[in-house]
């Protein structure tokens, strides 16, 4: 495999775009990552996003955006896989360059949530889980989510209450990340208080969607001259059975285990080389499970790192130092975009008020469905 | 780029299967693949499909494919270019292999289109136009075929009748393909007293959807020791504007002339040399402006290869010789695949009465909207 490095990254706020549509929010992100790069023409487009067809009735987008962003003729192609679609597509860019086939390649992440009704939105996000089996039985996502967190609290013995945390240091570091949807404090008491969705899963506990889009662009390493430099030292994915009944244990992340145990021999690493984590906290009870699957903490213990104050920038293993789904926001198929994204500028160092003092390694990890599909990510600062 | 061999293929009979689902349609094209390649598992699993989120309210049909065949923990991933899907899977399949990362991949087209009403159908399959400026004006995907013919015809003078060859080959092609929707001989008077569509498409020149799956399952070339051989010669991939209007020439497939220049180049041959061409004949203009994208008749005279009785499997340049998207059949996200598995087919010799003799190189083209993405695959024997 040929080595891969990022030349540019661009994004825009996530956010009820009212006023833009999807060709715009799209657009943007991607003329930004092109004038990051200071490139004018890649020579193909990978486009991660789950809903177009359902909210926006517009598919081949791989194509549609390469129109728009005036990349007529290149190669373009969409990418799915729910949640999980915006680090798909990176990986398929990644994989097209790494073959030697694509010399410069632009993966974007992108989401319009925000035009049609919540319950639309709801049912469209549905289609995440398995028609037959799951949404047959009328359950949401949080739905699902709600189960396994009833169960974990369960069998590990730990209360609501011990997820704050994660809320907490999300929403502290979105206040320093003007892209973040929520800039708005969480403490204890605000945690506690808030509105129940599905028992135990209250609002401080989930992710909000929104409008979003997020791009980087990578080439061969070699081509990179550019100080500081990030390459990819790490791709890997893995799956679970998609209906949550049918997985061996669904209180552990059986494909975050994989992808990240893959990632991490590919990189030559191990978690505790790793600088900064940007997880894939839709729920709260998911930033636990990633944890855990991601050889963070024992089976179980994932809570107590943010109990013992180890998630924030300075601590053991800072993670959503941008604010992450919780606070960023959760436009489903530019998420991944969005994680890659934020290790890039912690790598970079970008981050003022929430950087890693001193970050050379970090890892994204994107979930697709309830932990169904799981791609994790590692990049480098090479100097 | 490493090299890329064919090492099993799978599909089942284009039709209406009401009594199977999304599931069981696809499973199957990629269960036969694994027999047909000696394998009980493979490494990762690429997916072509348009319609499953609105047709199947299905998301995430990478890892719902692996789960269901049993690739449980394998990386799994869709992939959409509308019409262009399952060669667009193809090529991704192809990409992670050749980079070295995948060493066995799976590559699975599939279409469930007739369990809607046939005008949801015909709503979902115009979200591969342009939503904004296309859709919007009520226009359907015949419809903009038709106004590309009726402009060919008048450009270039040619009659409606000039079109039947392409027709009549298609269907007596696919009398010998038992995996065709359409077992019907077409004749001159049947092509002129066919019910009109959207004039002057009429519905001989039009191809049928279905429901439909096939699967190719590639490994790296030196791995396969199997006689006949087949190896992939050339994969390339371009685009257009999507919306007709925007195109400098909406008569000429300059995302089909790109993307097989391409591939000529890697494979180092022309289109002189071809023995088989699988196109895209949704409709039959199309079938006409593939052929002279891809160089093998002049601006205008595609329809002229027809007339002059050099389309059949012994003729100069045979196309659609299990029955193309007209009789063979067109279940959108899965025709790419069917083009390619039909290739190797030729190539392997396996095509009995409609088997070109001695084929040793293949091509395959599939389009995803009106000509908007076009990926052209050469395919060759390697003995």
């Amino acid at each position: 495999m040929r080595k891969v490095a990022v030349l540019g990254i661009g994004q825009i706020k996530v956010d009820e775009h009212w006023d833009k549509s999807l060709r715009e929010i799209g657009g943007e992100a991607a003329f930004l990552a092109m004038q990051d790069a200071g490139m004018e023409k890649v020579e193909a487009l990978y486009v991660g996003n789950m809903l177009s067809p359902m909210v926006s009735a517009q598919n081949q987008i791989g194509t549609f955006f390469g129109d728009w962003i005036g990349l007529w003729k290149q190669e373009a192609v969409k990418i799915e896989a729910a949640c999980g679609s915006g680090a798909a597509a990176f990986r398929s860019a990644l994989m097209a360059v790494a073959s030697g086939d694509v010399e410069s390649a632009l993966a974007l992440g992108v989401e319009k949530m925000t035009d049609k009704a919540g319950r639309d939105v709801t049912a469209a996000l549905a289609t995440a889980a398995d028609a037959d089996y799951e949404l047959e039985q009328g359950v949401s996502f949080v739905g699902i989510n709600a189960l396994i967190m009833r169960r974990y609290m369960h069998e590990f013995g730990w209360k609501h209450e011990d997820f704050a945390p994660f809320s907490i240091n999300a929403h502290a570091n979105a206040l320093h990340n003007p892209y973040a949807r929520l800039h708005e404090k969480v403490t204890m008491e605000k945690f506690e208080k808030s509105s129940m969705v599905a028992t135990p899963i209250n609002l401080l506990d989930a992710s909000p969607v929104g409008d979003g889009a997020a791009a980087v662009i990578i080439v061969p390493a070699e081509k990179v001259l550019r100080q500081p430099k990030v390459v990819v030292a790490a791709s890997a994915s893995a799956t679970d059975a998609i209906a949550v009944h049918s997985r061996r244990d669904p209180m552990f992340l059986s494909a975050a285990y994989l992808s990240s145990k893959r990632a991490y021999e590919m990189a030559g690493v191990t978690a505790n080389d790793m600088d900064v984590f940007e997880l894939h906290d839709a729920f709260s009870i998911m930033a636990a499970l990633s944890l855990e699957a991601s050889g963070f903490a024992e089976r179980g213990q994932g809570v107590r790192l943010g109990l013992e104050n180890q998630i924030h920038p300075q601590g053991k293993i800072p993670i959503c130092t941008r604010g992450g789904l919780k606070a960023r926001g959760h436009p489903v198929g530019a998420t991944g975009m969005y994680q890659i994204l934020e290790v890039i500028q912690q790598l970079r160092g970008e981050c003022a008020q929430t950087q890693v003092d001193g970050a050379q390694l970090g890892m994204a990890q994107n979930i697709g469905g309830s932990g169904a599909t799981i791609l994790t990510h590692i990049l480098k600062l090479e100097v």
